[in-house]
């Protein structure tokens, strides 16, 4: 068995460890912890991996993973796969505890091609099909069970922001991603078949379709005007002044000037970066306490929690590097108590958003939250 | 009073009335009917035109439609206002009976800005707002509350069609529409807020985002083939015969070879048009059941009723009209009893489709479906 330490930023040490079927698990903890947890289950065979149709009408990529159709849907706490191993559950975790870990995804939309991928040339209808080559790795943000991101504690979510610091940084090395997207679903509105604290860390082999969409706007506004695009954002932001829902020393937080969700807040750190791999330590040392005011927010808008969808976009691996920058993306579906945004027709088949609410109405009711005491 | 009567194909008329607060009501009758009643509400004051932002991240507008918050969520059936007027109801429809009515969207996301409309041009981050210029219509399939649309017989799915050609054919003419979009969605999971049979049609002043997309790849497939994309599509369906769901003299449905959803029906005429509006008569004669069919086959996968976003697709009214072409998208996010796709992190944030189901095997369940003997 082969293990393998790295010191990361703000004390943080990754060991590498094996899982039974082949995959890797990475404990991220502060602290001298030793971490040799054998993972005793049985060897499984590995998914092979899918395939990538050409969508013609769109010209877009759509991953076919057949695999993924039997996986685990809401289990019961006692047979949560994210939880710990502990008397009576053998989980995707070895170790008796945990502060945050990485493990590859058991069923991947995307994983690694072995050595020589490259994408099809696109040839109209004749475009060969591709291989669903790339990475899907789940990041658990803390051993409880019962607990939710925004609730963790500063120390721990500068663990989780060190992980995906680290993670960022080792995927861009793979020849065969073009794209890493850390993001975290949260609620069973959308979707969400685990309720323990996690998020998931896709690795793309093309730029997904709105990212290649953010890539040629900032292109363009760079070439037209030499500047770069998310900072003018934020200037504009900051002069606006109406839509700005927190900040601190190193991070802005706003409600979009042309949101699409009822609920849709940006958090950018103020001096811009193309990834995550690129903050300074300064600025991931303040990234905790955003968020988590950022978060509380939303859940106390109705005091209720909060669907939402939370995605970090950063620059790509190999393009756009000199135009692009990093930011997180919260959407929120819940427009009202009991009431959600559907994305139906004009949405899902024609791709134009309605909003029901102005941007600068729900930064304000995100602002007129208070935050509980003891934060 | 003004009324107004259009004679049109199958023997479909047309009589246009005015609604109290100034919006038309559109009843298309098959046979010798004489419409005048009277809508008797009070008047009421229209919400004015909602405004359209530039997303500068994506170069996507976004409609603002704030009064559209407090609308109709679910009314019980005696309160439908989809359902003809009757003693004890004022709905929308004042005549106490109607086979197939359009009018006019009380809570518009789109309304008619007008004479001077024109969408402002791209200045980067100083990019004018707009207004939400264009056009929204509700359009009733039956006065059958308790019904839907694929138990309608085929007279009555003719005269829907009808419509929807009449209203391709008469929003075109307004110079302040850029898209036409007629679309129906069904089932709660997909955010319908009224049960009676019913679809919408929503004209955009600008292409909306996905239509846009298709525009390019037609075009792009045009210049470096010299063929229309839709029908070279067809084509390999109809090589591949593995995707083909069903077909009659005049359409072919199949499911597309990268699909998006784990239900996804293309239907398109064989011999292909740009739009709605032309169709022959032998095409939208046939069209009626070719769609009962599709839509039956939907249901019977899993025996339930399924939800789904059903659009039309067409060329744009201004543009593309030599390389874009009609077809009926069915999409439906049920992947099994109990079980729905949700557009989450990669869909959502990063618009990558992950497909959880083989197109091929997908198609095979829609043909193995028994439709039932009395259609």
């Amino acid at each position: 068995m082969s293990d393998h330490i790295n010191h990361l930023s703000a004390g943080v040490i990754r060991t590498d460890l094996p899982m039974s079927d082949g995959r890797t698990i990475r404990y991220y903890d502060q602290g001298h912890i030793t971490r040799s947890a054998v993972d005793t289950r049985e060897k499984e065979e590995r998914p092979g991996l899918g395939e990538l149709r050409l969508d013609p009408l769109t010209n877009e990529w759509t991953a076919i993973a057949a695999h993924r159709q039997t996986r685990v849907f809401l289990p019961p706490k006692e047979l949560c796969p994210l939880c710990a191993t502990k008397p009576g559950l053998i989980s995707e975790i070895p170790d008796k505890a945990y502060q945050v870990v990485v493990f590859d995804n058991k069923s991947p939309s995307f994983a690694d091609p072995g050595e020589s991928f490259s994408l099809p040339k696109w040839a109209g209808l004749k475009t060969k099909n591709g291989q669903s080559a790339g990475k899907c790795e789940v990041i658990c943000f803390t051993d409880n069970h019962e607990t939710s991101f925004h609730q963790l504690d500063e120390d721990q979510i500068r663990i989780v922001m060190e992980a995906w610091r680290d993670r960022t940084r080792e995927l861009s090395k793979e020849k065969h991603i073009a794209h890493i997207a850390p993001f975290e679903n949260r609620g069973e509105e959308v979707g969400v078949t685990l309720s323990h604290p996690h998020g998931q860390i896709y690795a793309y082999p093309f730029l997904p379709p709105r990212t290649e969409k953010m890539y040629r706007a900032a292109k363009k506004f760079y070439k037209e005007t030499g500047k770069i695009l998310l900072e003018e954002i934020i200037k504009r932001e900051v002069k606006d002044g109406v839509r700005i829902v927190a900040q601190n020393d190193h991070w802005i937080a706003y409600v979009p000037f042309a949101a699409r969700y009822p609920f849709e807040i940006h958090v950018a750190p103020k001096k811009s970066v193309a990834d995550l791999a690129a903050l300074s330590d300064a600025q991931a040392d303040s990234y905790p306490a955003i968020a988590k005011e950022v978060l509380q927010r939303l859940d106390g808008v109705f005091g209720i929690e909060m669907a939402y969808i939370a995605a970090w976009h950063q620059a790509p691996v190999r393009k756009g590097r000199d135009v692009m920058r990093l930011h997180w993306q919260i959407t929120s579906i819940r427009r009202a108590p009991g009431k959600l945004k559907y994305l139906a027709g004009s949405e899902s088949a024609f791709g134009a958003f309605i909003m029901d609410l102005k941007p600068e109405q729900s930064a304000q009711q995100l602002r007129d939250v208070r935050l509980p005491k003891n934060r």
